[in-house]
């Protein structure tokens, strides 16, 4: 069939919107019709051509919604008419990651979809000239319709709004499951949230559901300061305000019982390595966590003494939040539908897909915070 | 009172034995006859001049072993005749580090002890001319008769010889911590120590106790291995011998079902950011923790992708063993009195006072695991 869609045709060019061939879906495969897509910074890495692993052509997009519309031979746990949420990181429930419970990062496909390739090792998309099309994280949902594995669709209730949960596909959950999945936050905690982007916002709000009792935002952007608060941040920090955005911290969180101060947990929402390590710094003495959410650019390393981490302090990362897609993304679109979390005053404009450049435009520029393509 | 001691006069010089003179114990300290005392790594660094927050001229020694003699007024968990092992992290169950019930780095002291004071900001030991000599570590077990807080005392049973389990003081509880409080190691685990000194063997049983499947030890020097087999290595990598020691302990850890390898729990116990990295990286995808033992020399800085972290390894630092000293010690203590431990064959050596830089000497050439000064 025909599909149109988005395509990044040579890095460091805008996407150019054209028909291309999509292959039914083969065994274990579904296809999905696209209802909405957000876009993501991790697009734009790839579409700039900073992503060394970029591959071109390809169609970009992982952050998406929609309805399978034809399933392939012996896949069982989704059919025609079901809305699912793509997953860039699948959940197979089959392979030494996914039963050792102790992570989210399934590896059942993890070689092929890091080549753009479906897991028989080829493409579904190509362009009308026949030239192979690669996939992009396994999802490609800058493309109307397409083709993924079963175990990267996430079945979800059906009332609940593509334009809006499309974003539980990558931010809403990175953000929430950094919080809940990956640092285990607890009622009462103190934490600090470094930088108030849409990842930044998501990890407030976790934090808000969680119960922590101080939350801390850290941007060069005072103008950040009201959705943040919106969105449950109680103190905010200017590091070009203060002399030194560590020790302004370890002074916020001090109390007359504990002198040492120091946040529970930090989170890197920057993918800035100097602030990796401010945030690394800021945990407390003794047990404070950080966990670095953040994609930093190819190449960069984080760095401290390692005293840091003899003296108590851990550092974690956290990748789609620590979240099983199939299991954890539908509960997450559940939260969304009772009102525990929000994420409609994120998503700030919307277009078609004619338009998603100018959704590119519009992240550069620091005016969205979400822009999602509606189909 | 006058008491015989080993001083460290200055940077750079071996210890002089020479008669101090010793104040009693003021409110809340005790005064403990040191029966035996372990010389270790750390006494070297401040000995040698690289410690950067070392004072002189101090009596060093932390690794010790013996009987209370006298309490100060208020004293109510020790009396004399009690025997007890000195510890350089005390603990005072009052602070908010003790009573946050996630660390063992008591606060209580911090400040005055990193001075080489008592808790009043005095201190109890001065050269015969009354110049005041500083301790160290909270402890200066390299005196035969010293001065200790009583939170910084752990009573022990007095059926433990002294020239053993005052290796507990400092060494066995480190390695060992560092598998059951800081890493908590499970049954089946697969681990890594690099690094097959004392703190190495020590790491070794404490996986062994845990029930670990797979124990490889990481060291240049393969004359390490025997003693490391003896205390439950089960693989070795001489990292001479292979092309990448990371790649190494993948492949060494990859089964059938896990294609991915890599380390459950890795230790460094070189004090070498280098090597700090590599049991960083050498850990598993997902869930892999890393645990920085050793000490770095000043200034030394540890780093990696932050990739390492987002898909899922965890990097952490234990100080003595993560033990909190007065509740932790006395069992380690009984470990070793009913068989669950060995320390006598990491003891290769016995000297009296006199000839303790004879035990530094040791140290310098590699011929010693522990030299233990008995007085």
């Amino acid at each position: 069939m025909r599909t149109r869609a988005a395509v990044a045709l040579q890095a460091g060019k805008p996407l150019e919107i054209m028909e291309v061939n999509l292959e039914g879906p083969k065994a274990g495969e579904v296809m999905v019709e696209i209802r909405a897509t957000g876009i993501c910074h991790t697009d734009d890495f790839t579409r700039s051509g900073a992503d060394p692993e970029g591959i071109f052509p390809s169609i970009l997009g992982h952050e998406g919604a929609g309805v399978v519309v034809e399933v392939g031979p012996g896949v069982t746990s989704v059919k025609p008419g079901d809305h699912v949420i793509p997953l860039y990181t699948p959940e197979c429930r089959q392979c030494a990651s996914c039963l050792s419970g102790k992570t989210n990062l399934c590896t059942a496909i993890r070689a092929t979809q890091g080549q753009g390739l479906m897991p028989d090792g080829t493409t579904r998309f190509s362009m009308l000239d026949g030239t192979p099309i690669m996939h992009y994280m396994g999802c490609s949902t800058f493309s109307n319709y397409t083709v993924l594995p079963e175990i990267a669709v996430a079945k979800v209730r059906e009332d609940a709004p593509f334009d809006k949960i499309c974003y539980i596909g990558c931010g809403v959950t990175t953000g929430i499951g950094a919080v809940i999945n990956t640092a285990k936050v607890e009622i009462g905690a103190k934490a600090v949230v470094f930088g108030l982007g849409g990842i930044g916002l998501n990890v407030i709000q976790g934090l808000r559901l969680a119960g922590a009792d101080m939350i801390i935002g850290v941007d060069l952007n005072p103008e950040k300061k009201p959705m943040a608060e919106h969105f449950g941040m109680t103190h905010f920090i200017n590091p070009k305000e203060c002399e030194n955005v560590v020790q302004e911290i370890i002074n916020l969180t001090r109390t007359p019982f504990d002198q040492i101060g120091g946040a529970d947990y930090t989170f890197d929402c920057t993918g800035n390595v100097t602030v990796m390590r401010q945030a690394l710094e800021s945990a407390h003495r003794g047990w404070g966590q950080s966990i670095v959410i953040g994609v930093a650019p190819a190449g960069a390393e984080i760095s401290t003494r390692p005293f840091q981490l003899v003296t108590g302090r851990v550092w974690k990362g956290s990748a789609f939040g620590g979240a099983r897609g199939r299991t954890d993304v539908p509960r997450i679109v559940d939260w969304y539908m009772d009102g525990k979390i929000e994420i409609d005053p994120m998503i700030t404009h919307t277009m078609p897909l004619d338009d998603i450049n100018r959704g590119f435009d519009l992240m550069h520029s620091g005016e969205s915070i979400r822009s999602v393509v509606i189909y």
